[in-house]
């Protein structure tokens, strides 16, 4: 039975084996830094390399030992391509599982080129896209959850998505799944057994032993696929509307919630304020904030247009900011009002904050005034940073990061919450198999289900087209 | 006397001997990808990387060798942040001869900025631009032309620039001079002795030996100095102006010309067309190309305007390439000519080629016509790549690549270009006073000269001022 949902693996893995090229590709980020490293993968990688690298104290690299470094420059016949370093492991104790060679070399486009090249002629071939991580699961150095979470880590900007890439990168997620579906494995072989001894009408799985199992499973299971909600919310962003005309103060809004991180950011070399301008990581959370106009009544077909594009931006979002127009607030509150009405009755399920911008320039009549015809309002001033620590916590509270505090699992891949869903479902039709007594046959179907499922998530089933799909996400030198 | 040029460097030394502080940066350019390498370097950078290092086979940094490679996580407290590999370089051995640590961490730049962030409040401080070299330097790993070779190399982005930076990197140029220097500061020692024993009339210093030493300074010095005309040119790209009308072919030419190196390049993640559209690398020699327009002669004011323009780019070039105007080129052969005698009038000593393209346009006789009124005459189809060939071979005998294919030094830097002219200048005033039998005083004082402008070079001489101008120039992490 272990055979038969292996087979697929076992043919890929078969292929691999007799296609054991050497792969290189750049590892660093294009582009010119002080230093570059190009990564070598296979079983030739350390000999590849020792051909065209010539040590300053005359070592062969071959004879030298894993996860040292050398010194020397890297050579073609007379000609000096660069002085680098080199890191050396010996599979099985690498990243790949494979032999590996870094090089370590100035970081000149010009220069990453050049070496690339040489070992592209002199019997390597340009890795594909995630094909190092790709050769890592492969190779049994890690299972397939975590080789998603490597891009994940790569892909993450903020605290609460690194974490949960973190997390799940170490394991704490698969291993869960492997052993829950390993219990279930042994269960399924026992039934299986059943079948085979089934004239002589023996039990050798222990049934109630068999529903604790089960009703363990659908626990975690169901625990898994709720977190997926929070999970996917702190992995993408939490999507804010903000609706106020062009002017309001959004822009000084979103200065204002930056500040502080800025502060702190902004010592470090590359980071344009682009990448984060929308994007705002607040408390560890990424919010992502969506501009929208006003939605003031109107006749004019081209600013009704605009209503509905309003609208549909604030049906993406998750929680909606209402930034009331500035003075004359006082004058135009009725407006205000019926504006508010509006997008509470139209999405009565979204959270609504109004807030009031330029706290300082109101008096304190009109603060009360504001108070009572609009009892929710927000008062802050994004300019002095009065009213804005309030103002982020509010944000925060609509995040349930209870799990992420508790440092719980979290789903946030959308193919692990699908198998998830898949494997809760056989194992709900085998426990209801169960209870209603039905045969042999018919659970060992549903429960091999459920094992193809659970198996899936960790790459213990797979598949070439499941493979590809994945790595193909990934970066070309990772 | 050796005490007196030094002095300034021995300050320097020792304001950075009392503020040894252990300094961080990202060594890998910023963006993402599959990894990022930190770099920390100082008296602590072992330590304070063992404080936040957990290794997975519990290993105490301090206590392992040099040049060793570690995996672990980058912890603070109970927070992981990243599985990392430390790699370990104990001072003198390391690039800036102090402990040297490097990260490798997955390539996402929140991950980079905490783990940045981390050290920085755990007794890093943050590196200046190029302080990693200038540390080398500062402990003598490297001496200050082979620390700008650095920076040359990292931004070189043709073979002839970086063999020359490699050569310069290597230190084949700075130990030339240092040797001259050497022998040089010995005599000037012997005459300093002389004068202590002025009234003894007694001469340490063998004139015969010293005049020959002269004479092979001056030589160096002036093949030095020589060099430097075809080392700007090889640095910085050699400028072609290319006169034509808009549409006349010239981006099928440089199409043309990249043709070849495009397929190579092509495969490589992260080169894009932008940065090379106007520079192209020729044979490993760099061609910055001026897009011009037509002379043709003209009444009108705007058009004049541009022929004055198109005189001053011509200005800057040190190869024209006239593209003469397509069909109906029979027709116009007479302006053409005009054109041509126009440029070789107003610019004698630049070399002009003159270039038909779409020679498969035309027919036998009118390329036999054209030839006969303008014996120059290349005829090349960009499309058909017929005569590209032979115009690239054409470009190319305009650089003097031979001091490039024996390997000699070659000057580049306008740095060491000024300080050898410098000490050409003071050797010669130093041989025309002992041509004229001039006191040992005097000669001293030339002496010094020379020996502080060859000091300049490779940093034996060398001034806080003059260090801060170089190093800025570097990229944080280098």
């Amino acid at each position: 039975m272990k055979n038969e949902y292996t087979s697929t693996l076992i043919i890929c893995i078969f292929a691999f084996m007799f296609s054991q090229d050497t792969i290189v590709a750049l590892a660093t980020p294009s582009g010119a830094g002080a230093i570059a490293v190009i990564r070598l993968s296979g079983p030739d990688a350390i000999t590849l390399a020792n051909a065209k690298f010539k040590s300053i104290h005359n070592k062969d690299l071959t004879k030298q030992k894993t996860h040292t470094i050398h010194l020397g420059h890297i050579v073609d016949g007379t000609k000096v391509y660069d002085e680098v370093l080199v890191s050396l492991f010996k599979g099985p104790n690498s990243y790949t599982g494979e032999n590996v060679i870094e090089i370590s070399c100035h970081g000149s486009q010009y220069i990453q080129q050049q070496i690339i090249q040489l070992f592209l002629r002199n019997g390597c071939k340009m890795a594909d896209a995630g094909e190092f991580t790709l050769r890592a699961f492969l190779n049994g150095k890690i299972d397939l959850s975590q080789a998603e979470a490597v891009a994940d880590l790569i892909a993450s900007d903020n605290e609460a998505s690194h974490q949960i890439a973190m997390q799940q990168m170490r394991g704490g997620f698969s291993s869960e799944i492997k052993k829950l579906r390993e219990e279930l494995l042994n269960f399924a072989s026992l039934i299986e057994l059943e079948l085979d001894f089934a004239e002589e009408d023996v039990e050798f799985a222990d049934r109630t032993q068999f529903i604790t199992l089960l009703s363990k499973i659908q626990h975690v299971l169901k625990r898994l696929i709720d977190s997926f909600a929070v999970g996917n919310v702190l992995k993408n962003g939490i999507p804010v509307a903000i609706v106020g005309e062009p002017n309001v103060g959004k822009s000084t809004l979103l200065n204002a919630f930056l500040n502080e991180d800025r502060a702190i950011v902004s010592d470090i070399a590359g980071t344009t304020r682009d990448t984060i301008e929308d994007e705002i990581s607040i408390g560890g959370i990424g919010f992502r904030f969506i501009d929208t106009a006003g939605i003031r009544e109107t006749q004019d077909v081209v600013e009704s247009i605009g209503i509905k594009k309003t609208f549909e931006k604030i049906e993406q979002a998750q929680v909606v900011l209402y930034l009331s127009p500035l003075t004359p607030a006082i004058e135009n509150l009725e407006s205000i009002k019926i504006e508010i009405e509006k997008i509470k009755n139209q999405f009565p399920l979204k959270t609504l904050v109004v807030i009031t911008n330029k706290k300082d320039l109101y008096t304190p009549e009109q603060i009360e005034a504001i108070e009572t015809e609009i009892p929710a309002t927000l008062f802050i001033s994004a300019k002095t940073g009065d009213g804005v620590e309030t103002l982020k916590n509010k944000l925060l509270e609509f995040v349930n990061t209870g799990a992420l505090r508790n440092n719980e699992t979290i789903v946030t891949n959308t193919r692990h919450y699908d198998a998830l869903l898949k494997s809760l479902e056989s194992i709900e039709r085998v426990q209801l198999g169960m209870d209603g007594g039905i045969s042999g046959d018919l659970l060992s179907i549903d429960l091999k289900d459920a094992l193809y499922h659970l198996g899936e998530i960790t790459g213990q089933v797979s598949n070439d087209e499941l493979l590809g799909n994945i790595f193909a996400n990934f970066c070309i030198g990772k």
